[in-house]
């Protein structure tokens, strides 16, 4: 299967990180034939440092290109609804990293085009196939805690704390949907569902508490409208209970605690931070 | 101040652990002139081994007795209120342990006979003069952590679990208003305020996960109706996010973590169990 992929930044970014090496490790079923970027210096550079014989400095030429069959969105979340639409509309299948829109209804507009155009469409809620999330889903579907009577989750939004780069600033502002809510609790969240159940009922706080932070590189404060803190209580399908608290920044004390109690055991996942998708 | 104390039975319970003990060593300010326990006999011997002098087989006769000036109520919730308000009734101070009433109702009516015959009332949340709680409500005070962002409390309950002893049994039952919500998530949520201010909104979601336990001594199967689960979501008057979650039971993960996450620095509070009257 030919991939491009649409946000190919040579020094940083999740393709760098995660999805070239994982396309390149499964040679056997996916090729990397394109990449873009938003300028030609970046994707000249891109496409021959990943070796990928299509570098474009747009994305209107990777989706409509007849060497793509599946279009791979790894860029900010507010460009995530203009490109998966292009390409879906080019009748390319397309994997776009989570959050899909930015809010509900671009979600829902882009699964009804993925619909209407009959090509396959995926969301890369990829926390559920992390060796340590896949290895609890397997514990508890074999029993290991018994039935399970209740569930907490602690962690640390590692971003949305007292200072973040620049090239993490866009995530303070609330309206670009790149919010602690919606990336690591969103991913945690999934992954917590993966192997306990969906939730049936919830509650929810959300608070700003910190109102402004600072750029790192420069010092500059800037204000941030996005929720640094999420409490949320409730119930799985099952009928355990919830309880989950998730904190900007990062804490000197826990900074991420899954615990998961069962009639006949009890599971503890920790990490140095609570993104779910980045669990060590 | 002499003291009359309801409930003193010679074997176990609060009065032989906590109130004796504590009264007896500030012997400037107070005395016990008297203890009550149901049977003759229990008072009798209770009267010796605690050195008291008068022991009554009924709680009437020691809330009308010329000697006592305070009455100490250190019995089971469901009789609370008879004994409180007789007390009360017959002009003497009070001293009830936590929760004062089976209910709400309860005790607003004890409030009231208080409040009617002038006379000083007190609730046993002792939980905010323990060293620890102390100690954290002066850190807090002095801004050890700067402005407190959140807090986070993980209990548990010890009792509510698989098993109890006979003489916990009424705990299983809502109706005896000696609940996990009641007592430990009582005292603690009591303590918690004490540190960090009252509660300004919240979400709740309960559950009764184990709908069943065991008599320890006998293997007895006995219904459970208290709840065992208690989650909450919420804010502090200050604005600080609030999230707790008590189960039922002993976890072999985390049986207390009181995190307290604040601009300047966190602070962990944990323990063997989620009691904070008796955390060590």
């Amino acid at each position: 299967m030919r991939v491009g992929i649409i946000g190919a930044n040579p020094d940083r970014g999740w393709a760098m990180q995660a999805h070239i090496p994982a396309l390149k490790s499964l040679s056997d079923d996916f090729e990397i034939t394109a990449l873009s970027t938003s300028r030609s210096v970046s994707a000249a550079v891109a496409g021959k440092l990943f070796g990928v014989p299509l570098a474009f400095d747009n994305h209107h030429d990777l989706v409509n290109s007849a060497a793509v069959d599946v279009v791979a969105i790894t860029v900010k979340v507010p460009y995530h609804f203009e490109l998966a639409a292009d390409a879906l509309t080019a009748g390319k299948a397309v994997y776009c990293e989570w959050p899909l829109g930015n809010g509900l209804e671009e979600a829902e507009r882009l699964a009804a085009l993925a619909e209407k155009k009959g090509v396959l469409a995926v969301v890369g809620l990829q926390a559920r196939s992390a060796p340590s999330v896949a290895y609890v889903h397997d514990l508890i579907k074999q029993g290991y805690v018994g039935d399970v009577l209740s569930t907490t989750l602690i962690g640390s939004g590692m971003g949305w704390g007292p200072a973040m780069p620049q090239s993490e600033a866009y995530t303070a502002d609330s309206k670009n949907g790149a919010t602690m809510l919606s990336i690591p609790l969103g991913h945690t969240l999934d992954a917590l569902c993966h192997c306990l159940g969906e939730v049936r009922e919830l509650s929810a706080t959300m608070a700003v508490r910190r109102t402004s932070f600072a750029i790192v590189e420069t010092g500059e404060i800037k204000p941030m409208t996005s929720h640094d803190q999420v409490s949320v209580s409730g119930l799985l399908d099952g009928g355990a209970a919830l309880s989950v608290h998730y904190r900007g920044g990062m804490s000197r004390g826990t900074n991420l605690l899954w615990e998961i109690n069962g009639t006949q055991g009890d599971l503890q996942i920790t990490s140095f931070g609570g993104h779910a998708q980045i669990f060590e």
